[in-house]
């Protein structure tokens, strides 16, 4: 997990020989590869890789090896896709919050307890109330008010971006963010934004989870950690969770003990998405976990 | 669990003293109470109770407390709902097949092993596959086909309707019979009718769950156990469970999985209901497990 | 949950009538009666209860009802163990911490929240290293170090419980304190000194258990919150739960992963002693969730 | 799943160039792998993989392809270990039981839903109780009883031995045999001998586990599914799974809530070992699931 490796993320149309030419790179660079998962979807018949390569059984730099990569990649067509990660590069990450810190001081701690792989660049939030949280650990907080009326949000939601995109982040996770993306910044940092909902999806997709799941007298609430696309609720999921409940268990109950499993099911996902081990086709992924 | 019990279930809109009245009535007749469970519900304000004593505790037959407790009971106003259950007089059940096997096998199984509190009087399916498997079990298989017209399958739920009540069951379990039951069947036996769903409901409601789990791309499939109403898949819940899947199963594997899930969840949501752990209000269940 | 609520713990020798004439003493002062539950251990029969009203449905103050209920309580013989807890006497909590901070941030988190009913009143590490977390949520932290030697260490533990002495706690939480409680401390803190023990006890006791684990080859790894007693490991278990790992994993990432079921566990776990959920009697535990 | 299939498992000393020369020698072949997973244990420097190629990818049958296979294995030196599978030759399973028939119930009932890959090609009891379970699926069953003393159980184990042995299974499954296989058959059967213990091992090894469980108070119980070998109860993990009890549970409660998980277990540990998921070293395993 700590050791600095060199992360190959790759996805084509299958046939016959990717393993074995992909193999064929590694090995004449002396790779020692010490991870290496594989998947073919059998409805679309494409097919997806990620190995990772002890950095320091490699001479190559990592810009070296993606220009050697390149040639090899194209061998397999226009519609492959690929990366080469060097996990010494630490991927940015800002946060973008609202009132509930939760999932906010969770992932805080973990990167404070040294054994989350991300910098948190910055934390955007529409409320001043978690300020303080992020600023204890050193991390810049902009404060961005969300109006009611439509063309504030809007201003709002720019005022947003500019300061995300400022930060040229790897990854923009809404942590329990409660304001619904415009489809232009859905584009714009499609695969990169990444949303914990609060529920089990499909199911109580839309406002107050919690409640819908009381009325309903569920036994388990969940939460599920996706990426961010235009339609509401319905991006590629990328980690689910559970929590069992009962009777007792009044809506502001199930709020509080799902807040654990938003929690734990966001630091997880993200944690693959940080790791290159989600690759997205369709509105499914692949989770090399 | 074994031991001889008489259970007490109760329900009543809340008011002081309910307990202490209940509790007086036990100690009068010298019942050493081995269990009980209380409920409060906040939103309606219904107060529920369900109480184990042991049997050789008491003097009195259930049939002579049961005459004593009515107009105990009666003290609470016209809504009061109770029972009085001698877990001597094992529940009587009528299991609903179709093709598939798994439940009825695994509830074959935990009654021949002797360790579920239930004895099944009949099996009716509407295909002949599974009468082997019942009757090495000696109990009465009864083969309704049902046509795919809506006349001939009215016909055919008249038939199950006469067979099922022939046997005057406790329970008339839906172990996967993937039939949609008749709201005036559904009526009848309100409360006593329970459907295994291949799903977390409410998730993926309707046809082919599985299938659409897979098109969604969840990461964690379940079953839901659940009282049988008119409001298809809208029934109070009981039990629900989960077992975790990843993007290399096809829906043939979700299925297969998934029986697993199924088979738990309605060996133990069954067995609520066999115990009268079950209080059922709206379409919400107080579950005294 | 969050209503002002008065909590009666009981527990005395079975016998006919105990839960009448509890409910009749509530019910002669109107209480409503919330929450309840009932166990009659079968093997010791024993009886215990915790029982919980609504403080507006009351009139006396608890300092009252405590002064009314301690004849009833006699009534029942010498050998009765009884509390009654206002909840507005929010319950005051010293963390003991070593290097890491995974339990200390979660716990904090979750009291900054808002939704953990404890007041932390003081950290006391044997490391400096996490004083800043502490002090960022205002809370004094007492740096006591340990020596290697045994008088030095001794000496260290009189510091440490002169400081908690100081404020007189009703929860002393070892949030992975890494240091053995001497004799003397375990039975002066009996029943408010809590661990969290990083494995599924009585798995893997003593030292290092994720190397355990690891070299046992099992595919689940856990966690498990405790009373402390004088033996080591194996007081009385108020909360467990597990993660599922596999071969993949090495010491280091067990370790990791575990640190959220640690996590998790102790909150679980603690939250039940600070509700007064959990009765002792012998090594085992009553909890009443 | 249910596709035709060449699985290859391989293990050997880790050096470079081991994926590229087996991805080599099955792309030369028109293979299309479906699954591939690979391991580096980083202790041992082993390096572990599980291929699987559709057969009708392939012009060579399986015996072929396990000639043409054997000098590339050879490149890699005299330690290792390699199997080459057709799904079309169904693995053949005895089932050792003794009085409990839930395990043996539940694999019968799986295999006769058509969704298990073996063949149970007979049953051994040392009661008499399970012959008509077995029979019912048309499966022999072999009555040998167990005396008390020592030179009795040594001839009846001689016996268990001849049965087994006749049948040339490729699973020996002790399904709750309640009997310790002595350490000849152990070695003999090594690699094919499984077990499922009804304790989450090494908690409460030895007998009567749900009374350990019960006295230690614990909150979860569980079972493991492993590999027999003559350190009784410390064989290679296979699988393992828990399910959450409380105070309320006697020994008998956990013993019953308990074949759940021994059942669920089971069927998920064997059908690993079936599809030859499961590769050992020491007293470790890699499952490739």
């Amino acid at each position: 997990m700590n050791e600095h490796q060199y992360v190959l993320t790759f996805g084509c149309p299958d046939r016959v020989g990717i393993v074995a030419r992909l193999a064929e790179f590694l090995a004449e660079r002396g790779c020692t590869i010490t991870e290496a998962s594989y998947f073919l979807d059998p409805h679309t018949d494409w097919f997806f890789t990620r190995q990772a390569v002890r950095a320091d059984s490699v001479t190559e730099t990592v810009g070296q090896l993606r220009e050697e990569f390149a040639p090899v990649a194209a061998e397999f067509g226009e519609s492959v896709q690929w990366k080469l990660w060097d996990t010494a590069e630490v991927k940015r990450a800002v946060l973008l919050v609202s009132r509930q810190g939760h999932c906010l001081r969770d992932l805080l701690g973990r990167v404070a307890q040294g054994d989350y792989p991300m910098d948190v660049v910055a934390v955007v939030g529409n409320h001043e109330n978690l300020r303080e949280v992020a600023e204890s650990h050193g991390i810049p907080f902009h404060h961005v008010p969300f109006p009611a009326d439509q063309v504030g949000k809007r201003a709002a939601f720019n005022e947003v971006a500019d300061i995300v995109d400022g930060y040229a982040p790897d990854a923009i996770v809404l942590a329990r963010f409660m304001q619904i993306l415009p489809p232009d910044l859905c584009e714009m940092w499609a695969g990169r934004a990444i949303n914990i909902h609060h529920s089990f999806l499909p199911s109580f997709m839309g406002a107050r989870p919690y409640h819908q799941a009381y009325r309903r007298g569920v036994k388990l609430i969940g939460a599920t950690c996706h990426y961010v696309t235009s339609d509401l609720d319905d991006g590629p999921i990328i980690e689910q969770d559970v929590i069992r409940v009962s009777h007792k268990d009044t809506p502001e109950d199930l709020a509080r003990l799902g807040r654990d499993a938003e929690m734990q099911v966001l630091a997880r996902g993200l944690r693959f998405h940080l790791e290159d081990r989600v690759l997205v086709y369709g509105n499914r992924t692949v989770v090399f976990d």
